[in-house]
């Protein structure tokens, strides 16, 4: 293998592909990348054996071939080299070593063979479309904040992205809890995926194709299998695992019967809790909301350290409420308001509240009271 | 006490009282910053026994009185408060608690009596001089990164700041060492510093003191004397204890004879030393330079992962020689020096050796080889 290739295009590569890479691997060439040339394209392949990345760009090919490196100092190399520099890749299978060369620098990498790489078998998938990046990114980005950490419900460990239906008809959709709090996210159902096996995407998959989606123009193909869930944009294609579990029955947690309404200013709001919060050092501060009469006032009290209160005018007219949150979840799900209004739902203080953007229901977001 | 302070002035006051204090206190009242209002000025005070700040600025002071509450906590509160906003501290010594007001937010904190805070004993100086800001920035930036981590060398976690005798007269001179590498910074010597004591500044005192020395236009009054050192802005006043400890004598370890003189590009040589020891994983990276005829040859050897080697043309005309030296200790007095030319000055491969920034020998520092 003999390629030269521009340093940004490889930095991307590479950059996509070290992030995959798990820090820790007991398996060696885990840790590698596997950089295989033909033609006139050079793919980079990256896995943890639950997720796979491919990176196909343009470079010039001398003499084809593959080999694997380490991906993170190959990664640290190229990020170090100067802007706009041509690099050259050439593999000595004489040596065992490929040589990296830009301008005066010159550095040989210790290889293993191209036949050890573990490529994730390919597979069928049960449904094929393609979903703009921009509804992509607003499903998980809204959802994710929700995944559960807890590995022992690791069927809470991701997004769940099924096909639902929707106030007005069928949906593509996105839920995530950790069993405090809910988010669920819709967006129009492409026609091609309506038979759509639900699956969950784990984390780190979530996080992995967030890089993908930041060209607004771009179409992400989307493909499902009940095993595996692959997007892939015309250079990049991530493939990954499901969690093997099934997602709980998110529909009986969200309340639909809550007439209690609070309106309010989504910033401010997000402002106000944050600074009540600060007098309480515990993980889990508690804040209360008192609603009567058009105001609402937020406060805490740490017997300890202080005590803390803030008022806002919001719209509120139903009787008067109080309600205790986890202050971090509040902030959570205020944060993900894009409108300037955050609608509230309230039945009782102890009961499930829910939470909206003004009068749109393709987001909604559901959060457990703490008592106060 | 009752003051309003505007809420800019507040927090850069509070900012640097949280900074003194330390996270883990066994003693409560050193979480606390002591406030004290009297005629048109308020005063924020902090102390973690060994440094003490204090940070004066004017406010509108209804009622005079003194008061300590958590440095932390109040730091919060007034970075998460509105541009702009006035805060209304208010002290109710019936409840024990600072009232803390701006807009509709109304925070209640938990005070400590101010008879409780350990205010730090004056004491006469034996030097009171005056330094501008730059000058002191210098002396204390170029040679801070060499000081030893080594908690048993307890007399080298610090810079050593003191009179000696210059090329071309007396100076005042800062010197840190880990006893791998070495720093010693010279500027010119304010006359009233003439009987000033050497003192070594502890490691955090030189990092508090950094906050006080960005306003180019500022002139910094240094007081010393044998146990403490002082550093006041007409706002501002930082004193410390200093590390009571004899500095070793220094002067031996800086090499007058090394005569093989080489010259580089500090940026370019900063960048090479990086990019090739990006190869080696070891802590303790070695880089070899090999030198000749205007040559500079940088390179790392790591069996396990690979090899590198780059090239830089320099200005080199001695003999050839090879000499090994940490990438850390390298890229760290590389990134000393302001000027385009970093000026290495070796006698053999086992001897240390002397840098400096061209022709100027204000500042120069020395770095031990290692064998490669």
């Amino acid at each position: 293998m003999k390629i030269s290739i521009e340093r940004g295009t490889l930095l991307k590569a590479v950059g996509q592909a070290q992030s995959v890479v798990e820090r820790r691997n007991t398996i060696p060439i885990l840790a590698n990348v596997l950089i295989e040339a033909e033609g006139d394209t050079v793919s980079f392949r990256a896995t943890d054996l639950d997720i796979e990345v491919v990176d196909k760009c343009s470079a010039m090919v001398e003499r084809a071939g593959a080999t694997t490196v380490s991906a993170v100092t190959l990664h640290e190399i190229v990020r170090k080299l100067p802007d706009g520099a041509m690099v050259q890749l050439t593999d000595d299978s004489a040596t065992g070593r490929l040589t990296v060369e830009a301008g005066r620098s010159n550095f040989s990498l210790a290889t293993l063979p191209k036949e050890d790489f573990p490529v994730m078998a390919s597979a069928e998938y049960d449904s094929n479309f393609a979903v703009p990046a921009p509804v992509l990114r607003r499903l998980f980005d809204k959802s994710k904040f929700a995944i559960s950490t807890e590995e022992t419900r690791y069927y809470l460990n991701g997004v769940y992205m099924h096909v639902a239906e929707g106030e007005n008809g069928r949906v593509l959709r996105c839920v995530a809890t950790d069993g405090h709090r809910l988010a669920r996210i819709d967006a129009a159902l492409p026609p091609e995926a309506d038979d759509m096996p639900g699956v969950i995407v784990p984390r780190k998959t979530v996080g992995e194709l967030r890089k993908l989606l930041d060209d607004d123009e771009m179409q992400i193909a989307v493909s499902v299998s009940e095993a595996k869930v692959r997007f892939a944009t015309p250079e990049i294609t991530l493939t990954s695992k499901v969690i093997d579990g099934t997602f709980p029955d998110y529909t009986r947690v969200i309340p639909m019967g809550n007439s209690r309404k609070l309106e309010v200013d989504a910033a401010e709001f997000a402002k106000a809790v944050d600074r009540v919060a600060t007098v309480s050092s515990e993980r889990s501060r508690a804040v209360k909301l008192t609603l009567e009469d058009d105001r609402l006032t937020l406060s805490v009290n740490a017997p300890d350290s202080g005590a803390a209160e803030e008022e806002l005018a919001v719209a509120y007219s139903d009787e008067r409420l109080e309600i205790g949150f986890n202050a971090k979840y509040l902030l959570e799900i205020a944060s993900q308001v894009d409108r300037e209004n955050a609608v509230f739902l309230f039945n009782s203080s102890g009961d499930p509240t829910l939470m909206r953007e003004g009068n749109d229901t393709s987001a909604v977001y559901v959060v457990m009271p703490m008592r106060v």
